[in-house]
């Protein structure tokens, strides 16, 4: 289970994610340079075209992302949808695309929600494992680029996308759900309410928060959903607090923390990590449940090349002793 | 486990409550004339007094309220008060009252909420059971009159009594956690909300009722305290609306459906009846679980006598039918 | 706004709903006799079918029914549905049946949920005022029997249609949300909890309802989805709960009080009625707000005949004095 | 507004918390050695001391500690309280101690809840500021060592102490009302639930989480309070846990973001710092608002001495650029 967000302010744009599992998945930070060659099951072949830079597990020189950025800006995220998510045979006329490429394709065809929505209207979903002992997980994805936010759904029947404006996702109902639940909080506020409950008794606050209550603070998907949308709004009534920093702090505002989400087995699911892509120059940040420092990777000077660049995780907490 | 309410308005100034447990108590509707002679424990013997009408159970002679009202419109209620509640050995030098007495004691004693408070100031609620085998409840009580609501509570460490402006009450735990928690839903109103949510997107309400989002819809004590007091306030809002009709439309906001609430035991706890007393003159209204029609019983016209008036429930169904 | 209800054991079958408004709208109970004259927009003429009794508004001798039963115990009922509800053009091939004979059509050619699916599957929702200046209401349905339940949804992209094994129906969002939302409440329960909160700390409830906690109070129509569908549940689970009397007292749980939900006007929205057919003998009972008596409506005997029977609502308060 | 958390385990005993507040207050990390004076307002001078680590402000020498740990392991923090905290004039025969030394006071005086729990049986909390234009802040305090927590409230009717089972505390209102208020979560677990909302429909949950549900997720105190206690919890289950780094995670999920949390003046509050006290060797660990990194300022070797050890902050974000 995860929760992916997008922040943009004037100053900067950022996109990123938690990413919450029993276990982590093998995953680096990968760096596709220009000229790595993918072969797309639709037929396509790409060796030119803009670097991208993300989480992914490297399978056979192939770089499976969870999310990533292109140098563009353009940036996805794929979702864990179980029970949603159904992939399609190939289909005639269509641009057919498995789940694993559907970051780099998207990425490497597009440099902006113009050119994706575009590209939705052929885009059909292809049920094609990467190798058969890499089987598809269930997704949904969300992309963004400085101007917005798109939702991808490849359901039963058919590709469903949605303009997102609220730029936050994460898992399971349908992405429509999660638009009709927001609604259900709209009386919650960061600020200091009045007493609109019995305003024939003199009752006031005790304390800050009181306006925000009602907002939920469990793990649920639908949860995370609300709390990380309204955390993203709360940050950008705040003109200048966009930034790395805060945006890891609404991500750990709707973290797993190990113990207080037991999947259906009893086992722990955790933030694993969580991200913050710089679009502007695709410097890649990230945390990881055991190191609380930011660690950064830039993209390499060279990206005229074709094979990938790696990069393992610091994993390790990293304290600053000071003396 | 009960809520007990009072509502007054220029035209009318009603007091009643719900009582919910998991069977009847040979509860009926009992009014005490004027001459029946009271033999307090403390040692005052009464029998020239206000009469009082309110559901009791009478055994021996004896009327024990569950809720009262006398002449002069002050009305009293006893709630459910488990773990809480202490009673006391015999006080020197205080106004000792069993708990089984409290009701009639305070409104044959008193007339107003003034004359209330002074009684408290000496009261000391008296550890000793009617008989041997009916052992006493563990109450604490709700005094309301024309002017206002208190809470009495007898407890371990003696008698403490509030000022209740939200005059409801319901159980566990103590009424100063009940005058805390309302506060955590002042941002909870009637009305139709803007988006104090998300202000940066474009989201309404789809239909009516989402500003009271974030009230609790359970029967626990607290929940019960928070809803009623909203719907008070609100009936309080609309001024033309305090009626013997909506104040029963209020108590069943809050009333226990059989099979929604189960005690330790597994036995469903349901409102086994509901009660408004129209202070005013004295008219003891109630419905039954299984009775929606509103019973009236008025105050005979002769009061100067000194036998209990009996009116056994009439706790069938009265279906209307008109043809 | 309302909230329909299916309710079904082994001793009785019984179909009813709360409706919600500002105002009433001239509605009483109407039977419609067998050999009433249908003339359908879609060229059906049907002047000998089931008869028909249900809540509705006589206009022009026609009814226009918020609720009905046939004699086969099949009832179907309309709500609210702003904003979702779309209506369409005459459609060549289809069953064009306008939304204020959708009750009648159904009620009138199928005696079971069965018939009703077969129907469901050629049915086009047909954009046709009753008159002029009697507009169309944006509506969805709920249509039972004894076997289950079914949702209607005439939207922008044609028909949908659910099984409702909750059978209960609110208003917006569409019924696949509120589907997915009851699932965020399945740790709820009517049973005195353990802890799970915090097993390591010695914490036990001090009162009943403390299973529920989590439950919504408010009146927004997912709440009252909610709360509605968990106390269905509690008295089906209570094996000898079902009557009419139970029904009525699950309407009250999720009924709106005057004052507690004001619409975008500012103007209070209440239970107008509640309802209750009894769908094995076709007796309608109801309440209104300011009636808590429940009145009821026999079939009457000689349904061969071709005028409406019209019951004018009792609306009163119908107190019992019993001196 | 603050939350502090003690959390012991076989292997390790931490003891911390967030600040949060509109601004910082000139906070350093403040060692004060074994030979440091301090000239107690009751009269007590004491200069032979165990050493103490922690956040304090330092005015004319003297350190005004938010929180702090001693060589013993026994640990206090205060915690705002206003409205609430009342303290009182000089009392003759009691331990007079003033809010502003209550931590060097007890921390110096006592080496584990035992001693501390004594020394509460005669203290009184005097009403001097450390300085005409030093104000005493409205604090309520936890103590906390590896056998326990307490948690010490001066307020208009003297002082009040309290065993405190669930090791964490926020603010207003009065801890009692904590320790009912998380009753009312009894039924939330972080575990994948069963259906008891409706066990007569078939429902599951869609994704992790569920059993959380009805957790709050604002910032009020008292919601802080319950997502704590609940988190804290969750750790213990799972018994290899414990660690720096999990008691910051535990931190985080009750933070506040920039934004939202307004104050009444309409200021953004946040959580200006997070710590965590390695008992066992009085390591100081701390992030910033601003610095996800985790400091760490050990006891220095020598503590014979008799001046403040004082370490400025490290508050900007400390990047771990790989490439």
């Amino acid at each position: 289970m995860c929760t992916a967000l997008a922040l943009c302010a004037s100053n900067t744009c950022l996109f990123g994610r938690n990413l919450d599992l029993d276990a982590g998945f093998g995953q680096q930070v990968v760096v596709t340079p220009r000229k790595f060659s993918f072969e797309f099951r639709g037929g396509l072949v790409n060796a030119d075209h803009e670097a991208l830079i993300g989480m992914a597990t490297v399978i056979n020189g192939y770089p499976l992302y969870a999310e990533a950025t292109n140098e563009s800006g353009l940036s996805a995220a794929g979702l864990n949808f179980p029970g949603n998510a159904v992939y399609h045979p190939r289909k005639e006329g269509a641009t057919n695309v498995a789940p694993f490429e559907f970051i780099p394709y998207v990425l490497t065809q597009c440099q902006n929600l113009a050119q994706v929505r575009e590209l939705l209207g052929s885009l059909s979903v292809l049920d094609e494992p990467f190798a058969p002992q890499v089987p598809n997980s269930p997704l949904h994805w969300m992309i963004a680029d400085k101007s917005g936010a798109l939702v991808v759904e490849s359901m039963a029947d058919g590709l469903h996308w949605f303009e997102n404006p609220l730029q936050v996702l994460t898992n399971n109902p349908p992405f429509d759900f999660h638009l009709e639940n927001v609604k259900l909080y709209l009386n919650v506020s960061p600020s200091w309410p009045g007493n609109s409950f019995a305003p024939d008794v003199d009752l006031a606050p005790v304390g800050v928060g009181f306006g925000g209550r009602g907002l939920p603070g469990d793990s649920s998907p639908a949860s995370r959903f609300v709390k990380a949308a309204f955390e993203r709004s709360a940050t950008l009534a705040l003109s200048d607090q966009v930034s790395v920093s805060q945006f890891f702090r609404i991500l750990e505002s709707v973290a797993m923390v190990k113990g207080d989400t037991l999947n259906q087995a009893g086992q722990p699911e955790f933030t694993v990590y969580s991200s913050c892509c710089d679009t502007s120059d695709g410097t890649y940040y990230y945390t990881t449940y055991g190191n609380h420092q930011i660690t950064a990777v830039r993209l390499p000077e060279d990206l005229e090349v074709d094979s990938l660049f790696e990069f393992p995780l610091v994993e390790g907490e990293q304290f600053n002793f000071v003396n």
